[in-house]
């Protein structure tokens, strides 16, 4: 494991590349956009050069061993390519990893973004000592990543964790999904945005100048946004009950929250730790804790660092 | 794995034993009031008896290899005692596998009886042959064990399963646990007669001249009694809110609903089935099955006894 690997974190609009050393530190960073209309064999080439302008920066002549590489769902980890991704849609069903790993002539694994951002909480951050952990992505979707006994658990089609779309109140709003009162309704970035904007306009407001985004939302209410407050609170309750749920089911006490909208910290964290009295029993609520993520960006170019050696290993 | 094996129901009133042969066939049963408040030493007494009745049952001088038990909650499985039981204090404490281990010369396994139940039901009944199962009780309370690639999935803390605890509403009705909407005020069996008890004094009826317990209330939605079909419907609705959540989180496809108030069948059952397209993804809510426990009381004995084969091969 003394080996250098390449993390890559293959985003929808931009692509980041990082050199991490065998103590599972990232040395040198490239970034990209990612144009994925311009098709499979040309992002091929593109993470090629950037791997290529990362090769130097391993000292003492380290030789890169692997590389690991995640992207937005859905991920067919076992044939390594991406099926029908909403926002990658210029990559649908090509063999990325195949054409990685012969591009490179290096061993390559391929995952979707919150597992692997999942894997390197796990390894590198607040998991770190960790046996079990939850990663629970709060950002334009929802969704978590289970870790049990260290691994990844995938449940029987790979779509364990899909906490964004479990019901909440069955006669809530209508999500994009078909059901009503998903968690994502009350939860996910572009429902903070719609929830800030209705109260504003209840409220007696005009809307803001700006678009409004879940970040915005965020941004704001930690400043004296008292409506944008609101709407976080909000958010940490339904957050809170979604994490008491899994932490009753799933028998785990660390829950680490990512991704745009939990930049909001502790105005999102608190109302959701104030919930587990009220939806856990007593003695699994008081051992639940609701973390922030420490890696933020870097988790999932860690992660897929650490898949990187599990792919050498195996 | 020729060999007899015995498997015990430690009931709170009743306690049955079954010697179960080779095939995984119940072939001679014993039973006996449980009693607890006679202490250890009596009942351990009392099953070296039933187990001794049995052994003749064996056919061709087969001899009985080893022995598993179960009881209601909470088991400390590992140290192979129960631990601070509400429905049977007299075993509080003891040793009861060690116990059992030495008078009888046997290898014993001890285990919740929810757990023994989702064992039997995998490996004999409603869940032979899949990779991954759930045990949902619905009786006097609601909790359930979970089989993941043919394990038992404990958690951190050996609580996982705990969905009886789990909110359906923050703001409904004040469970005995403390906290207020839990998945047992729709569905466990006192909370079905008090829900029915109520209807009934809404409409204006008498209270029925007999006790009304969960199990009253399924047997008569069975005939034509209206309110009683409506708390079961409403019933089923909560346990399809609950079925859905756990298959979004696990990604299991199959749960099995045993205990008393899961007699009432499709009154039941088919309200939980009717909630999956509006409480998952599509792609999820199609595969998951709603079925009911095919062995009911045998299945905590065939579980057990699943169990003293494994304690046999460690």
């Amino acid at each position: 494991m003394a080996d250098w690997v390449v993390g890559v974190d293959l985003g929808a609009t931009k692509t980041a590349l990082g050199l991490i050393g065998p103590d599972g530190r990232i040395v040198a960073r490239e970034r990209m956009p990612t144009e994925a209309e311009r098709g499979p064999d040309d992002l091929v080439e593109r993470i090629a050069a950037g791997v290529a302008a990362l090769t130097g920066a391993a000292p003492d002549g380290g030789r890169i061993a692997a590389l690991g590489i995640c992207s937005p769902g859905p991920v067919d980890h076992e044939r390594g390519l991406l099926v029908d991704p909403p926002n990658l849609q210029g990559l649908h069903g090509a063999p990325l990893r195949t054409m990685l790993s012969e591009r490179l002539g290096l061993p390559v694994a391929l995952e979707h973004d919150a597992k692997a951002a999942a894997l390197g909480e796990f390894h590198y951050g607040a998991g770190r000592g960790e046996r079990s952990m939850v990663y629970v992505v709060v950002g334009t979707g929802v969704g978590a990543a289970i870790i049990i006994d260290g691994r990844l658990y995938r449940g029987l089609r790979n779509s364990a964790g899909e906490i964004g779309h479990t019901t909440l109140d069955p006669e809530g709003e209508l999500c994009a999904c078909g059901s009503r009162g998903c968690v994502e309704t009350y939860l996910a970035g572009p429902w903070l945005a719609r929830r800030y904007t209705a109260a504003r306009r209840a409220s007696g407001l005009a809307d803001p100048q700006e678009p409004v985004t879940g970040e915005w939302v965020a941004r704001h209410a930690s400043g004296d946004d008292v409506l944008a407050r609101q709407v976080l609170e909000d958010a940490g309750r339904a957050l809170g009950v979604a994490v008491a749920t899994m932490a009753m089911v799933l028998d785990i006490e660390l829950f680490v929250i990512g991704s745009s909208v939990a930049r909001a910290g502790d105005l999102l964290l608190d109302p959701a730790r104030r919930m587990m009295p009220a939806c856990c029993y007593r003695s699994v609520g008081c051992r639940v804790r609701i973390a922030p993520t420490v890696l933020w960006d870097d988790g999932p170019i860690l992660g897929s660092g650490w898949l990187a050696r599990t792919a050498l290993a195996g």
